[in-house]
């Protein structure tokens, strides 16, 4: 395999956008990426066909700023998970306020990071498939990338062993392992301490990989308390590895957990255990770029709250929303939007409508959505709203969503928009989905 | 507005891929969309990398002939909706199997079809915002291009009349309007025959816009018995409609309906009824081309064991599926594969485990998954499988999902891929979501 032709985001941004490309006005004359920005096109003068996926630049920034506030303030680094966004804008962005590496979840994303330069990649699983193996062996001829993967298993290390042969990686530049501490019932990870120290030691032993720390993806637990217990394992288990002289060299172990609900009891368990080695402790959130305004705004809301650690000034606030038009209020008490399944996420809480404009009205910016206005049901193409019977809405009015688990509403986008304060866009970004 | 420029499929297949398309093998060479079935890629051989999103090209021919079959042999049109796939190379196989028009639900939607030479379009939606108003009238300049769409009240109306004054269509390619139906509690549409009925008076009495037939979308509701009663509102909106002489010249009206669950009904319903002019009776179906192994494969049984229609030899079977592959087995009765709501539909039920193969292990073919393994959970990138005891999975096997609703598994692929009854690609599709 070839090494991969390297691109920044500035040769993105000379890339042609496909005139078909959603989101984009109707009618305009061929034009690539960046040249959107400059087109003074604003969502609320009805330039951009709606549904519209627009991100508040303000807002982002200010996230992505917070974010590498609160890891320095706490010794933490940060390794966002890319799939997210899956936006190399958005990781350029994430490299600028110091993320340490990006985390991606399969090997197209991994192959996404490596030809827009990102020279850190944390891939968040256990390869699987030979091609997939050789793939990860292939991107290490390129000594300035660093690549790290998981292990949970010993049929998964002797995937890696035989790629390993057949692709023996540059000296100096192994494959990276961290084993994965799962839970009973839970997803992917070694199910008990001995069975990840087991694997461990098989990955000390192995030509071509580097045990190179611990990790686990405490996300899915129900509970803080929970949450602990799996990352006390990670903590625990490198401490152990360590004493046991299974991470060669001097290179600096990795400890390494999820984050987005719990990165608090992350930085707070981690904080914990001393070890016999420096110790990187990373944290691997991808949501609290963009933040949302359901279930991950309730977890900020509890660790700022809850949380011992240093918190910088402001927070997190939602960036992403989405925009739609009302398309009918064919009864006093409901409404009827542009937008659906394939436009917003709908899995972690329905689209919730949050402010709203009339176009060429002379209002001067979108007003608060009163109460008593209910997202019911999402169609492929539409949105249900019961509303009060003296709700302002009508037919044309613009209705912006707040939107729960960004990672659904970004995959339904290949060119979300991002907006100034005043709704304003300047400049499109390109999705790998 | 430009014309716009036409392409053929032919030219979408000489266009570049991108090297970083999910579903395309890591580290090949460039090539076109159209180089992929020529490569002698096989799923089971492993080329492809997982998740991948398949269609079975035999099962998708014969669905559509099976489609062309009922609908000629029951007097009916059809118009598939072409939201469901949004691919340009399966709009040339519903309309080579006869395909009266191609339905879309956008204006993005309707600008794919246009450049892609489709000469008949149905917007099933009421145009919302002055820009999608424009888009509309400004494809009549195409005068080879018939458009339908819909309206569902006097505001979506003024809209329309409004923009027929600043783009008056060619005298000869109006603006084609049918008048939706709706009902209490339901979507968008008019909620009484009378205010559909003014509705149409008005659209009669409008410069540039034609009134050319009712409709109504019948799909979400719950039963047949419900459906016809919304089914045969349109019916005896377009009845009266012409006895009143409101559809001008001798221009067939249509009468339409959405129909994947109850296209029978629709059938049934349309045929009780005499008009004093020939009547076009549309289905608008977009699920029957993949089908599905769920809600659309039970109401496919429903319809045939009930209705009174003629059926064609055969019927309706799925065609897209997902495979991935066993990304870990930490518990006997747990396994974890590499598929998540990035991948596959999860709105109509959790993807099946259907059947499954171990690479290079001499199998001759997929095996049916034995009973006991059930999908209870999908997380953004994994799947989570309970099986039984004693169940054949192991890491690095192959394991082919149905899914349910084919619309929300082919917005999550840009590049579907054909396959042949051994797996082998034989065609690479683009979607444009």
């Amino acid at each position: 395999m070839a090494l991969i032709p390297r691109l920044d985001v500035a040769a993105l941004d000379e890339q042609p956008l496909d005139p078909l490309t959603k989101g984009l006005p109707f009618g305009v004359p061929p034009m690539r990426l960046g040249d959107v920005g400059g087109q003074g096109w604003s969502l609320l003068a009805g330039d951009i066909p709606l549904p519209a996926a627009i991100i508040r630049e303000d807002i982002l920034r200010a996230n992505s700023a917070w974010m590498r506030d609160f890891t320095a303030a706490n010794d933490l680094l940060l390794a966002p998970h890319g799939k997210t966004t899956m936006s190399p804008h958005l990781f350029d962005l994430q490299i600028a306020d110091g993320a340490w590496a990006i985390t991606v979840a399969t090997v197209q994303q991994l192959e996404v990071c490596r030809r827009f330069g990102v020279k850190r990649i944390l891939l968040a699983n256990q390869p699987v498939g030979r091609a997939a193996a050789d793939a990860c062996f292939g991107a290490l001829r390129d000594e300035a990338l660093e690549l790290y993967c998981l292990a949970d298993g010993e049929a998964g290390l002797a995937l890696l062993a035989d790629a390993t042969r057949r692709n023996p990686p540059p000296p100096g530049n192994p494959l990276r392992i961290l084993v994965e501490a799962g839970f009973t019932g839970g997803r992917t990870g070694a199910r008990t301490r001995a069975e990840a120290l087991a694997l461990a030691r098989g990955i000390a032993a192995m030509p071509g990989l580097q045990l190179a720390g611990f990790e686990c993806f405490e996300g899915v637990l129900p509970t803080p308390q929970a949450a602990d217990e799996l990352i006390d394992d990670v903590a625990a288990l490198a401490s152990a590895a360590l004493d046991e002289g299974l991470v060669a060299g001097e290179a600096p172990v990795v400890i390494s957990a999820g984050g987005s609900s719990f990165f608090d009891r992350v930085g707070e368990r981690f904080d914990r255990v001393s070890f016999s080695r420096p110790v990187l402790r990373v944290l691997r959130s991808g949501c609290y770029l963009t933040h949302d305004t359901m279930g991950y705004a309730k977890a900020f809301q509890r660790i700022v709250s809850e949380t011992t650690l240093n918190l910088p000034a402001g927070g997190l606030e939602p960036a992403l929303e989405v925009w739609a038009y009302v398309q009918s209020r064919p009864e006093a008490g409901r409404v009827m939007l542009t937008m659906g399944k394939r436009d917003v996420g709908f899995d972690a809480g329905l689209p919730q409508p949050q402010r709203w404009y009339r176009p060429a009205s002379g209002m001067d910016a979108p007003q608060p959505i009163p109460g008593g206005h209910e997202t019911v049901a999402l169609n492929d193409q539409h949105c249900h709203l019961t509303v009060p019977q003296d709700s302002p809405l009508a037919f044309g009015d613009m209705v912006g969503f707040g939107i729960g688990h960004p990672c659904t509403t970004f995959d339904k986008w290949s060119m979300p928009l991002v907006v100034d304060e005043q709704y304003r866009v300047t400049k499109a970004l390109k999705t790998y989905f």
